[in-house]
């Protein structure tokens, strides 16, 4: 934090009071395997006997991963922490801490007009899903940046030879999903609209302040600003051994499923019936909307998947077939017939 | 890497044929700790019995700890690893495992009238330590980015309790330093008049390409283009049990000795002529220059501390003294007497 382009203007805000603050507020959190936290070089974890670690990082950005004028500071917080999370869910691990690198503009970490600064309420989102999660703040970066940006790293455990991989999908075994498909994307095209109404609202004077919720839409856009990683899914099958291979929908299902076939060597059916589409969403959203954070898993066929699985429901949605020389690796069955399902991202804030 | 804001020019750039070649290059740095490296939600490590993890994240963005028109590609990826190294180093930690999360501008990606684009550049430079050090690239995320910035992520581990702590320092203890001081400072300012040289040279076309080092030029700039980290006398000091606090010298010795000092709740005394000054540096350069990535460390009173360490020189700089109510946290005796040394980070690019 001392290495600095031009003059400093975290510093002129209070940078070590603003560290000290953080830090306070982190060690709020408590955890076993957590030895130390902020203060010094690095952090100390010590995981239990017999425990492999999991490591993650995820890195999101002003324009790209969110938008300073779309989204609540603390929807911010919350995302970029909830991506960390639920890649330690996909491997069926329990999360350890959370390390958090920041660059931020310094009109971000001062106090405007409003009577909190941007940096409190992003801390704010983030911070009550790690004290949801009991995953404690251990340590991280500050640096001023002409451009927002965080990259989360979460830590984790998990018995060893237990973690759920992508890699261990077999022709013949059935794909499930936890919850329902495409509520983000669904909550994420409602925002837009709503920013876009917003702009054009003669009320609005300010250059970019986040929109204001209505009450009413807040339930819509809940899997979009506030989703929820599914760690007790995921610690479920590791702890029950019955997933063959697992990986969380960051992507989308068309995107994701593709990566797990991809390091399975195998190729993939979907029935098109069987997804469990979000009320709000199309079809085209549950099986190319990112960031639903969703469990995707096989299992073998004789293992008993039950309906749920911690609160959360399960879905069968296809099977792992064999991959053929130059074959589709995802076909798409609908009433008409099968079709190839291509690889196609959710284009955000497009 | 699928969330993208505006169209992801990174995937028209082949973004998933330059992660299998990170992968692919990443894998031929092999870690017995390191179970399961890129390609999945995580990556799984396996610390070994009696064996603590520490972490540490550094952020490095453009303009403010690299200059993209100053710093060759392949430095800015030697001393992003290095920072992360360094911090293990002051723990008296081993390394395990590193992660990278890279944000860039497509140009970056892109090869150019260069043969090798600059992503494969700071690739050769990163990879390049991370081999000398037994570090492999276990994961980490990229994404497009209008403006440069690479957060790394450091593992490593150390026997549990034998952690250097910024906190341990006690009133009588000497205060030693590794190597020489101000190097790097003196190798910036070098820099920053070659930079601005070649901008004058008529001879220069290109709107920024990074500067050509005369080869003369090159062991001067060394201590800034290509810091090494202490791991090896980290871990000297560490299996030894002879440090009774340690930091590294990356903001510079008068703000990372009073973060020790804040820490063990002590002040100290330094002797302006015990300092080793680098041949090429000033006084001020050794005392505020930063990104030296010496160690500072401190010991009891009666221990044998060698006149090297695993062939790096180690001076004996001062003495850990109690913390005066409100006195000076660090005070520099010189010929002419004692004087309170501010902390005074080195600011770069000034």
């Amino acid at each position: 934090m001392g290495k600095t382009g031009k003059r400093n203007e975290l510093h002129d805000l209070g940078e070590l009071a603003l560290i000290a603050r953080i830090r306070a507020r982190a060690e709020q959190i408590p955890h076993p395997e957590l030895v130390l936290g902020i203060g010094d070089d690095c952090a100390l974890l010590r995981p239990g006997v017999g425990q492999e670690l999991a490591v993650t990082t995820d890195l999101s950005i002003a324009g790209r991963h969110f938008r300073l004028d779309w989204h609540p500071a603390e929807s911010v917080g919350h995302r970029t922490l909830a991506r960390g999370l639920s890649d330690l869910a996909a491997m069926g691990a329990r999360p350890v801490a959370a390390f958090l690198s920041l660059g931020l503009p310094a009109t971000l970490v001062r106090k405007g007009r409003e009577r909190t600064a941007w940096i409190d309420r992003f801390l704010d989102g983030l911070l009550a899903l790690a004290a949801a999660y009991d995953t404690p703040l251990a340590g991280g970066d500050l640096a001023e940046s002409p451009l927002a940006m965080a990259d989360i790293v979460l830590t984790g455990t998990v018995p060893q030879g237990k973690a759920l991989l992508r890699s261990g999908a077999r022709p013949g075994d059935p794909i499930y999903v936890t919850g329902s498909l495409g509520g983000a994307a669904a909550g994420l095209e409602l925002m837009a609209k709503l920013a876009r109404a917003l702009k054009k609202s003669p009320l609005r004077k300010q250059a970019s302040p986040p929109p204001r919720i209505p009450a009413r839409m807040k339930t819509l856009l809940a899997p979009h600003l506030y989703p929820q990683p599914r760690i007790a899914q995921g610690l479920w099958l590791s702890g029950n051994k019955l997933a063959t291979a697992a990986i969380d929908l960051s992507d989308g299902l068309s995107t994701d499923l593709m990566h797990l076939c991809e390091e399975s060597r195998v190729a993939a059916e979907i029935d098109a019936a069987a997804l469990p589409i979000h009320t709000a969403a199309t079809q085209a959203m549950a099986l190319h909307g990112g960031e639903s954070y969703e469990l995707l898993f096989t299992a073998a066929p004789d293992a008993a998947i039950p309906a749920s699985i911690e609160g959360v429901a399960v879905s069968r949605i296809g099977r792992v077939v064999k991959a053929g020389p130059d074959g589709p690796r995802i076909t798409l069955r609908t009433a008409k017939g099968a079709q190839p399902l291509e690889r196609r991202g959710w284009e955000h804030f497009s």
